[in-house]
């Protein structure tokens, strides 16, 4: 019997720093119930998904910045997005700025099934940027100010919570360039992972980079993640003006052989679809990415011994 | 001082099963001495580059296969190679067919500076196909019938053999599908990786994949291990019609941006050149993929030790 999911991506347009918690909240209902009338299984929502994209705002004192966060999910803002998805029998992803009883910062999402459970939870692990303020570069991305790195690793689940068995798996954006990311999934056999990314349009160190390159990164690197692990991947961005800071969009749903099944067309909330059959993984799985007849571990060891680049070896 | 090299790919059309070995070396030395006029400091040959790609043909005995190898390097045949690159001062890239003195058999590549010199050896680490005859196929693929896995690793190594110094590595073919390959020369520095590959334009074991989506699936893995470890790749092809078996061609030389400088037009033997600054890979080497600063190896511990996926960890 094949695994068919009716897989959505809810891309986010810009949330303003002035817009409040529930005027962002409501946009969200509105596509969850917009991508549920069009058949969705799942959802897939955004980095940060419930605010603009903070880290890009200094702030001296951190504590400046715990309005940001969740210290609970779901919690009285986002019980109806929960609601809501019991209702109306869907399933999402969702990232969200976690703070953790103990005062840990996370860059969070979260899996919740149709019943509107949390299944999973992932934690950020490559933040980007830096931790201070960095008068060099052109605007600010201080991920790594705000936020600790992910602790949890990258968890797979076997769930139904989507209608069928299926191997779920997270990252968040800039997660998505770097392949230790896939492979790690790959490994437990992942057959869909979900992200959602706030990328900006320009690079704060490289003035003269376009963004169309930047666009070209993207595609890539959920393109190859997806192909080299034999996986679909969702993607949702939040794109467009953030209070003058520009976003790409091109949210996409990437099929196992890293082919482009469906990708937004605006820079707005827009919903994109694509159906998929969770047995398309299985071909590659067991050919040219039969980890278990290909792989030489021996041959890999400096990807877990050592953080940093060290010159060559040999002379 | 900028760090240039002028690069040239020397993509290699078929040869078939009863061409001389001389009659393909004659044809490599045109194109060694086509490049060296262009100005070439460095030319990439091919995967096999003496030989028809004979894992499409099975022999009982393996001793049939003898005469594929080769059991020194230089040796009568390869001489003038290298006494033409000395002549020309330009050094390349040369895969081939390695028999041991002990009589191990590897798919092997060198790199050989301006002076003539073997600076490197490399032995194909990720053999594609199958050992054993495999009646389901559409054709052959014995690699991992004819060689051993490579024994030597993925060394970069420190040379200005090519006359800059710069940072070398090399794979080979189905190496390239392996983000393990690009990440573990990226530790070490790498700004020049050169391959060679033999890649049929149909999937043995999938009628229906389109041989669009075979060369998509060459350039997003070139393009993704250059750009997610900041270095050039420069990919030699043997294509065109092999006694009957198509290979795709469109060799290219990739910047360290994942875009690409130079691919080849045609399925016969053709010169490629693209003027290249070793320096531009520093930029992103101290940015977006700044290991030191990014990567988190205590969460990527799957990858050196498990070979084969396993079902997911949680539920």
């Amino acid at each position: 019997m094949p695994r068919t999911l009716t897989l959505a991506i809810a891309q986010s347009g810009p949330v303003q720093k002035a817009d409040s918690r529930e005027a962002t909240l409501d946009r969200l209902c509105v596509m969850l119930r917009d991508a549920a009338q069009q058949g969705a299984d799942v959802v897939v929502f955004t980095e940060l998904a419930l605010t603009t994209f903070f880290p890009r705002w200094y702030a001296e004192d951190r504590a400046e910045m715990a309005h940001w966060f969740e210290t609970a999910m779901p919690n009285p803002n986002t019980q109806r997005l929960f609601d809501l998805a019991r209702e109306l029998g869907v399933g999402f992803y969702l990232g969200y700025a976690e703070q953790t009883p103990q005062g840990q910062h996370f860059n969070t999402s979260i899996i919740v099934d149709k019943t509107g459970n949390i299944i999973g939870k992932y934690r950020k692990v490559h933040l980007p940027g830096h931790a201070d303020f960095d008068p060099e570069r052109s605007f600010q991305h201080l991920e790594k100010r705000y936020f600790e790195p992910g602790d949890l690793g990258f968890p797979v689940w076997a769930s139904d919570g989507f209608g069928v068995p299926a191997n779920l798996g997270m990252c968040i954006c800039n997660d998505r360039r770097w392949p230790e990311t896939f492979r790690v999934m790959g490994l437990q056999s992942v057959e869909l992972i979900m992200l959602g990314y706030n990328t900006p349009s320009q690079n704060s160190q490289a003035a003269d980079e376009s963004i169309e390159l930047r666009k070209f990164h993207n595609r890539l690197t959920l393109q190859a993640g997806a192909y080299q692990n034999a996986t679909f991947v969702a993607a949702a961005a939040k794109c467009g003006n953030e209070d003058g800071h520009h976003m790409f969009a091109e949210s996409c749903i990437v099929a196992p052989t890293g082919e482009l099944l469906a990708v937004t067309k605006t820079e707005e909330d827009e919903v994109i679809l694509a159906q998929i059959d969770l047995d398309d993984t299985a071909f590659g799985k067991v050919s040219v990415f039969d980890f278990a007849r290909h792989r030489r571990i021996e041959h890999y060891g400096l990807i877990t011994e050592q953080t940093g680049a060290t010159p060559p070896k040999s002379i």
